[in-house]
């Protein structure tokens, strides 16, 4: 994991009166994830419509990749992550979009790739009208860690 | 519990790189629900619109019913399922969608026909723009379990 | 927190065959709270389109506000809320929707008048096509409490 985790970029800051993870019991919740670096958007728009499912994809995986950075930021280190227990795939997109599991994808193989194939998290997707400043995917994350 | 339990499909499996469910303590997180049977959609397109709040609270129970199958498969039995923690209900609906309730409904009144009134869940209903694959209902459930 | 607690309304209550809170472990776990009065939506239509952003916040506050009083309805006393472990913020709004962040700091701010800044939760912000009802926010909040 830890080459990986060299490439993880820094830690997202909130926009607002939030934090970026917070931890309960064993578990550690974090905020929406935007594919933004820095604060500013990789990509902006609906996917299927302003972007493709392949920017989309990219979206997806930045995302999850500042939710990584954020859970480093927060534990010092990603080794203190048992599993992931709930990753949700929130994708701005027109109402006739069906592709939604290729963009999702983007967050799951970044896991896959950082977790390996026995720690693989249940997921939600959902096509959603718009997310925060316009962007075009939002992750959310709950992990499960060593307390 | 026994009897209904038989009228339980077989377990979904998934569409990419996740898990239908993963346990962290005495918590069981479930991927999202579709109103499938095998990998066929039962329903399709935006309830209200394409299809009725009927056949959408038919496709709730069944995504619903989707979500036990899950959880038996993961538990081996229904019977280690304590209480439901989350009851998600997300409808592809147009923007103008007002019986949100009718629909989520399908799910609610399976988990009480199953479970009973007195682990009835709290419960999160969105309508959304759209959902893997065209789908008009999606369900999540985050059950807490005999561990 | 005591003269806050004071100017919470009485408790919601549901709207079909679901709770308002459950409690699994030290996490209670609450319904989606919409900006009602009893049962009487203080605000309807999409933000940005129907209703102003200043609304969206006033209506973002008065759901979070219904979720304080459904905990407290459950716990007896606030004071039994050791933090805040998810707030969800969804805002039914157009596509082009641009200003989540002002309208979810409706919930955030109430939260900070309430728990102090050391309690802030971590957020998860979108924007859905529709609420149940018509209305234009919805909240949901997982807590962390005093068992």
């Amino acid at each position: 994991m830890r080459e990986l985790a060299l490439a993880i970029p820094p830690a997202p800051t909130p926009f607002g009166a939030y934090v970026e993870a917070i931890q309960s019991g064993s578990l550690l919740f974090l905020s929406g994830m935007l594919p933004v670096v820095g604060h500013s958007p990789l990509y902006m728009g609906l996917v299927g419509k302003d972007i493709s499912v392949a920017d989309g994809y990219d979206a997806a995986r930045t995302a999850c990749l500042s939710g990584l950075a954020a859970a480093r930021s927060y534990l010092g280190s990603l080794n203190r992550i048992r599993t992931i227990a709930k990753l949700g795939v929130y994708i701005a997109a027109p109402s006739d979009f069906r592709e939604h599991p290729k963009v999702a994808d983007g967050a799951s193989e970044l896991l896959l790739s950082v977790f390996g194939p026995d720690r693989l998290p249940p997921r939600i997707v959902l096509g959603v009208s718009s997310i925060p400043l316009g962007m075009p995917v939002e992750i959310e994350l709950v992990l499960e860690i060593e307390t």
